[in-house]
């Protein structure tokens, strides 16, 4: 059966195309009266929105869809500006979201992405996600997804990530080689895939060296204040642990900052008391005191490589070819500074 | 007359309206015989590509379009935080683009997002931007505009600024209360009208004491790469005054850091031989050693009030009301930090 058009619905009213339209999209010089009769006859005959122009839409759209957990994030805005060089150089346009690391505002900005028609979406996922409906019904739709950073292991996309447990472990064993044996470890959250990786690889680094794991050195960070994090969980472990702790590796820049902070307050010498090293190198992780060792994550490079593996994917559809889902894995780097 | 359509081509050539729009389109799954067939009589028939969907798809479009000079710029982040924040409140979708600094770049990317048929558009101009007409094809295309933070006064819309002006007469009075009186200033590219506001405050606030202005003590800082001109100028201030300099104030946070890092670096004690005033407030003005006195620029309220305007305006255009143009203020703050 030929769906019901605007046609349709205008010639049995007796009335123009455009009128019909505005009615149905409640503009303010159209009558109330016309709007209910075209409404209830719209309602009558199951009229779907536009739907082959909507089809077209979809079809041609060149927009992506890009949500990531928050853009005041030095490593994201860097993700970011590597989407967007990618994304201009095809004249794709890009949507930006932000879940602030809330689920359930993740699920409706991926329907609100669907409904719009965006040729693909990028994802890093929300430290909340712990449900991956919402993916695959981006995948169900046909729509070309990728995860980065932040991803979902079993969602059958392509990925683009870091290695984050060798990541860790490489930080950890640097540490171990310069002679701190006393390791303390600042984890992020309990569900993002990188927190636990990044503390498995610190785990490991300290096994495959003999040094016993102790529970008590690892100090949970979610209160999604890492500055602060970092400075209330450096006095706390100076309490619990006194001088038996020489050396602490933190998920992230800014819990390292927020710990230097209070080191620095505290007239605590950094490396000689205590060496730090971070994970991400944020811009300010070079201009602080002491300079802090860090993980190069490369965050642009991974936006450049994820536009492009999405565009590649797009067009992959557009081509009826088959897509090989990738997962493309970015080299980090140790960048070793005053902190250790 | 009535326009052309699909369905009109479609049943001129006895194919079905698909295979119409995927020839149209360029699909691959049409044979060359096939398109160069549906092309011929499209042009023949003077045929607009959806025409109807498309002008409807411009009246329903809830999207804006964001342009900054750059993402990667804790003040920008702030901005776009608060701009997504407003617009995902309303249902609106956002699409980012940066400019890097490039007029070109701009003006191409003003076009896109009239041929997207975006619902508004707000920009904050890269320091290149010396000439208007793009500006003025959005609002002869009737699209609502705000400019923010980096605006041209003589553009005909809504602008949503600070007190550039006002705000370093602020901060280089306070320094000239505290007792400072060669003061440098490290000012911002030619062009941008910020960067000219608070180079004027920085005078006025000079003459409104009877210190004499000294054109010797403006470092021009356009390298686009803050961090390292604020260390060079450092330098080279240094070396140009020696001991007959007492204060910087600097354009924005990141000259200031740089300053910062070269007086750390050779041992000059701040504030007792050279004071420091940035502006802006990044995150990291905070954490530094000397935390950085600055001025707070409150970019997360410039987002919101900018996407609200935005979002007011273009419900006025649908509901046909006049646009008063406004101009918001926001308001800034002196912090004060160790630096001075």
């Amino acid at each position: 059966m030929k769906p019901v058009d605007l046609k349709q619905i205008a010639r049995e009213l007796g009335l123009s195309v455009t009128t019909v339209s505005k009615a149905l999209n409640d503009y303010p010089d159209v009558s109330k009266k016309t709007k209910l009769r075209v409404k209830n006859l719209a309602i009558k005959l199951n009229y779907t929105p536009n739907s082959f122009a909507l089809g077209l839409r979809k079809q041609e759209s060149k927009t992506i869809g890009v949500i990531i957990p928050d853009n005041v994030h030095y490593f994201f805005s860097r993700v970011i500006k590597g989407i967007l060089e990618v994304a201009e150089k095809s004249n794709y346009l890009v949507i930006l979201m932000q879940s602030n690391e809330d689920y359930e505002l993740e699920k409706k900005q991926v329907d609100l992405l669907i409904g719009k028609g965006v040729a693909g979406i990028l994802i890093s996922l929300s430290n909340k996600t712990h449900d991956f409906g919402h993916l695959n019904k981006i995948i169900d739709s046909n729509i070309p997804l990728i995860l980065f950073d932040k991803i979902a292991k079993n969602v059958n996309c392509s990925k683009v990530i870091i290695d984050d447990r060798k990541a860790a472990y490489d930080a950890v064993s640097y540490l171990i080689k310069k002679g701190y044996k006393r390791i303390a470890h600042f984890r992020g959250d309990l569900n993002p895939q990188n927190s636990i990786d990044r503390f498995l690889g610190y785990k490991k680094a300290l096994l495959d060296n003999n040094i016993e794991f102790d529970s008590s050195l690892v100090y949970l960070c979610n209160n999604n204040s890492d500055f602060e994090d970092g400075y209330n969980n450096a006095k706390k472990l100076l309490s619990d642990h006194k001088n038996n702790v020489d050396a602490v590796f933190t998920v992230n820049d800014l819990l390292a900052i927020g710990a230097i902070k209070y080191f620095n307050d505290n007239k605590i010498k950094m490396p000689e008391s205590i060496a730090i090293f971070g994970f991400s190198n944020w811009f300010m992780s070079s201009v602080i005191s002491p300079s802090l060792s860090t993980v190069e994550q490369h965050g642009f490079e991974m936006g450049k490589q994820s536009g492009t593996l999405l565009l590649h994917e797009i067009y992959c559809k557009h081509n009826r070819v088959k897509v090989e889902h990738q997962r493309i894995v970015i080299q980090t780097e140790l960048v070793i500074r005053d902190s250790c």
